[in-house]
């Protein structure tokens, strides 16, 4: 093997773009970044190109010379991924970008969802939620009374589940998969707040089951994030992301390969790694302002992740994780976390 | 606390300095590296001065604004690390930089070394080594026959140890220490090859009693590595490194909180980390040449970390660590890195 670096490019430069960096350099892997944002955080531990995410010029300068292509969020526009023949690919870009088109795959390979549809399909009270560009909870409205809802919305029955979980698997260039364990996940005001895996009792066989469905539906490359309902022990698929996510940051410090390293290993056509996790792992974001870093790092076993952010309401920050920690431990960096958390 | 990243310069931008900026950039800090090559690999993942170590207008580009300045090797011109009030500070790298005067303050401290001093004092068959600039071997000779030596040269006594270890340790700004467990080193003419840890049966008190005398004498601040050897169960220093050490890359994979955040940690006034080790890690250092990635990556559990230096016979390209891994998954790694092996 040459000296020659690996170059993969990435269309949107935050936190979770900065993380398959640091993840990737140690595998000899430089990342090259597409933001509209000149502070965008990836742009810390890689190159930066600053324009509009659809700029022609700008995507066959992320793409020049780069082994693979790739994007940390799921509303890039498809031609720009059809351009740099980003992976995973369109397909899953698409089908991830609309609400509806989202339920009807889900429903069309046979995964259990929520009811969803018009408010007359659903009933009252329901989930009228925006079918596109929603994230962080934001887009949705609760309806109590049946109405007509918008070209463009969505509505959703109002499930009674008994805890959100996710399941974040990979799937490889020949079609070899791999799965972590299934996380549960606590948001607050839509936002998640804390993710601890693996969940106990979490049913992750059947988890398996809808994300292989799904990925091999869509011929996936990469990493792929499915959020669940558990509903009296059965699961209901509510989206998917087809991109590292939030809920598995934990693998960073819990698992032997983080998911940001599975992603690259995927997209590059490496060898899958190890999603074997190394104990029982939480997760706590960082939302709105940090605490102090010195109280953070005195809790024993805390793993500080900061993405170089400008402190911003509603703003993910950072988050720390903590693997086979003392629920003392838990417990502080929770509270220094909440005290912190500002939406 | 403020967005304002923090900021630590590092005299040197080798694979150290690159794998302190690895462990800082989740913790917020961003790296500065003064390096006269243009293509040293830290400048991958921080901002790169290029230019000799003793420029005093680039020494002062590196220090300004930054909440801390170490180095990442042991040849650093004390001038150079005074003007940027570097830390570990002068007193740790004059010390280390001669060999004899390393060797008195050992005894001046009452731990044990080899015999050292000139060819009458030592007998021969005997070790002669330059006193300064010495690293991975070289700068040394066996000689058979009594006779002088030079000035700037040391001889030391041919030690039947039975094995090479070494301790890590680290110490804060208030003068907390913490120790990772010892390592067990295997050379191949003079490059560290393997390091497991940690060690089967090693004397951890006595090596963590030498550590800390060491530390308090110096009024250390930052990481240390002491190396010693064992002759029937007793233990001789030979020399310390004033810096993050080959023997504790295994902590990346294998211990609660990486040599590299320890140091970041310790120089930064931040408390110290735990230095637990999260079970046995083996590092298998590739030098020279490198085998194929895909290779590496193969083998369960296997952590690649490549430096993105250009292949050239003898220079450290990388290295691998497996922790509680089989036998046979050491074993491949052992033999891929022995085939590649370029001296």
């Amino acid at each position: 093997m040459s000296g020659r670096a690996t170059v993969v490019g990435c269309i949107g430069g935050g936190q979770l773009g900065r993380m398959l960096a640091l993840a990737g350099a140690p595998l000899g892997i430089r990342m090259r970044f597409l933001d509209p944002a000149a502070d965008a955080c990836a742009g810390h531990v890689g190159e930066l190109l600053v324009g509009p995410y659809d700029d022609p010029a700008l995507l066959d300068r992320l793409a020049a010379g780069a082994d693979a292509v790739t994007y940390e969020f799921e509303n890039v526009p498809p031609e720009a991924a059809r351009r740099v023949g980003a992976l995973p690919d369109v397909r899953a870009l698409e089908r991830g970008q609309d609400r509806l088109v989202e339920k009807e795959l889900f429903r069309a390979l046979g995964i259990p969802t929520a009811r969803f549809g018009s408010l007359e399909d659903v009933g009252v009270p329901a989930l009228v939620k925006s079918r596109r560009l929603g994230y962080d909870g934001k887009g949705q409205r609760l309806v109590e009374a049946v109405g007509s809802i918008g070209e463009d919305e969505l509505a959703e029955e109002l499930v009674p589940f008994d805890r959100e979980l996710s399941v974040i698997a990979v799937r490889s260039r020949d079609g070899e998969t791999a799965f972590y364990p299934v996380t549960e996940n606590e948001h607050r005001g839509g936002i998640l707040a804390v993710s601890r895996a693996p969940a106990p009792d979490a049913p992750q066989r059947e988890a398996e089951e809808i994300a292989t469905r799904l990925l091999d539906e869509l011929g996936y490359v990469g990493v792929v994030t499915v959020e669940l309902f558990e509903v009296e022990g059965r699961l209901l698929a509510n989206e998917f992301a087809p991109r590292v996510h939030n809920s598995g940051h934990w693998t960073i410090d819990g698992a032997v390969t983080s998911q940001f390293e599975s992603h690259l290993r995927a997209i590059l056509g490496l060898p899958l790694g190890e999603t074997r996790p190394l104990g029982s792992a939480t997760m706590v974001n960082l939302v709105g302002s940090l605490p102090p870093l010195e109280r953070l790092l005195a809790v024993p076993g805390a793993h500080v992740h900061l993405y170089g952010k400008e402190p911003r309401p509603g703003r993910k920050l950072g988050h720390v994780t903590l693997v086979d920690a003392d629920e003392q431990a838990v417990a502080e960096v929770v509270a220094l976390a909440e005290r912190a958390w500002v939406v």
